[in-house]
């Protein structure tokens, strides 16, 4: 396979996953199809564009970026043949998946990459249907705002092609993304995963009285958290053990378990009674904060620490 | 209880959390009476202090504050009638803390807080043999490195005084500190708890050959990590959810619900065989990195950001 440069991408689905990539892969200087058939997308997405330039601005521009080089369109199947990549953002459902990924398959390109932001359904599922090269479709699952979060994990089903997963790192990392291999599909994939299992902990702890719901994230915005934004779970244990980190493991081990075996005895259950006592202590922190700046706040604060982060590693 | 200002601190043990403590009470201009029965614990504290005094000037110097506000002591016995708090960081055993308790107790004012480090064991444990006053006595749990790293978990016992808890925040928060309140002893308190979250499905999704040590360090530090840095599991929820977080939960309950089924399904169990898969995979990477390098840029980023956001919500 020769790889094509990527210069034209189609977008399906502008929710605000796919008007987020929209407007990140318009500031890398792409050209970009795009198409929604809910009610009034196309103006949604102008007005959401407008709105987050000059924050791409912020993130910066690559050469020849702009906001003039989409085009909203009623049906892409008008344009398939000449689409150089392709990231879908349709709904989580597995029927509308098959038949859309066997239309895309069978009109576009054979070696072009198809990408599903899904973080649901693994793309085993949804190739079923497809007959031309069901190995160039993988999951290219994003973290919300995608404009900002860096972070994009790459799932390929078990028939993927090497190359394809490749090209598609390859792909994002051109976009200023930061990708990670999931080797095998997994219910929730990693991130989705790992926050379960913080939020699990969390939701029990508070609506257990133990602690209100402003602490519990203090204890993460204060604390874990902070680390977490520089050293991962693994490389924050090995800092923590001086270097040695299966020695670490052996000495932590029989803590860790006396807590998770606590926390699995007080498993939040979602039932209407944990989940007003939950309630109650978020709703008591967030009636008294405005969302939207508490939203403005953490964009920009993320936005300038990613700039930092980024120019630390050149 | 007149509450007296605290100028004189106390510090029980000087490994790596109490050194770290009286760098941070030594900044803020307090007096340090500081003790260690440990061989060369003095000339050990002295080059700790030393090394980090340019850090704590960058963290920001109190009027007063001075590497020589400190005494190291053979036995703090002698000097406990003019402590007016004292931050316990011993050994974490039963008996050594209950009869050191018992002692601190015995000799010190009676209203002075006295503060256990211990993520271990809870104070309900080791007051059983003091007299006086044991309504005085919680934990100030702080996290690695305690002086920079704000979060401090404070935790009452059942029969500590609300006017303790409130001093003992005050203090804490007048060292810089963010405090949260535990309002019930449970295991490993709330940090460790996440924190034990996190790495469970972490070393079981390395060990299953799912994804790299190196991998899922950057799930977290690209992505949730990012964000938990500005806004902890439940802000982010709320933002996610548009401002409505109890129907955001009724309708993520069910997907998390099955992740959570097939994380429980393959819980990391800590034994020979698992510890290897993941030691191979975090060696694989931390064999071609410094960790002391680590360290340090981890801390420098760090400290910036903790600056950043103390400016900001000024």
């Amino acid at each position: 396979m020769a790889t094509l440069p990527i210069k034209t991408v189609g977008v399906i689905g502008t929710g605000v996953i796919g008007a987020s990539w929209t407007a990140l892969f318009l500031a890398k200087g792409l050209q970009v199809i795009v198409s929604d058939p809910a009610p009034r997308a196309e103006e949604r997405l102008r007005s959401y564009l407008e709105k987050e330039w000059p924050t791409m601005s912020k993130v910066g521009l690559s050469p020849g970026a702009s906001l003039k080089n989409y085009e909203f369109v009623d049906d892409i199947s008008d344009h398939l043949g000449r689409l150089d990549f392709i990231q879908e953002n349709g709904p989580e459902r597995l029927d509308f998946k098959r038949s859309l990924f066997a239309h895309l398959d069978a009109n576009t390109r054979e070696h072009i990459i198809l990408a599903s932001s899904s973080s649901g359904l693994p793309s085993s599922e949804f190739i079923t249907d497809c007959q031309k090269n069901p190995a160039r479709i993988l999951i290219g699952h994003p973290f919300n705002p995608p404009h900002l979060v860096p972070l994009v994990e790459v799932v390929p089903h078990p028939r993927t092609g090497a190359q394809y997963v490749t090209g598609a790192m390859g792909f994002y990392q051109s976009m200023g993304k930061d990708t990670v291999l999931v080797k095998q599909e997994v219910p929730g994939f990693i991130a989705n995963r790992l926050q379960a299992a913080v939020c699990g902990e969390a939701y029990s702890l508070i609506s257990r009285g133990i602690i209100s719901a402003q602490d519990l994230d203090k204890t993460v915005t204060s604390g874990i958290g902070l680390r977490w934004a520089f050293t991962g779970p693994i490389m924050t244990n090995v800092l923590g053990g001086g270097g040695d980190f299966r020695h670490l493991l052996e000495h932590l081990g029989p803590a860790s378990r006396a807590w998770t075996e606590d926390m699995r005895n007080h498993e939040f259950d979602f039932n209407s009674e944990s989940l007003d006592a939950l309630n109650g202590s978020v709703q008591e922190w967030v009636s008294k904060v405005d969302v939207e700046t508490e939203e403005r706040k953490r964009d920009n604060s993320m936005l300038a620490l990613i700039k930092d982060k980024s120019n630390d590693s050149v």
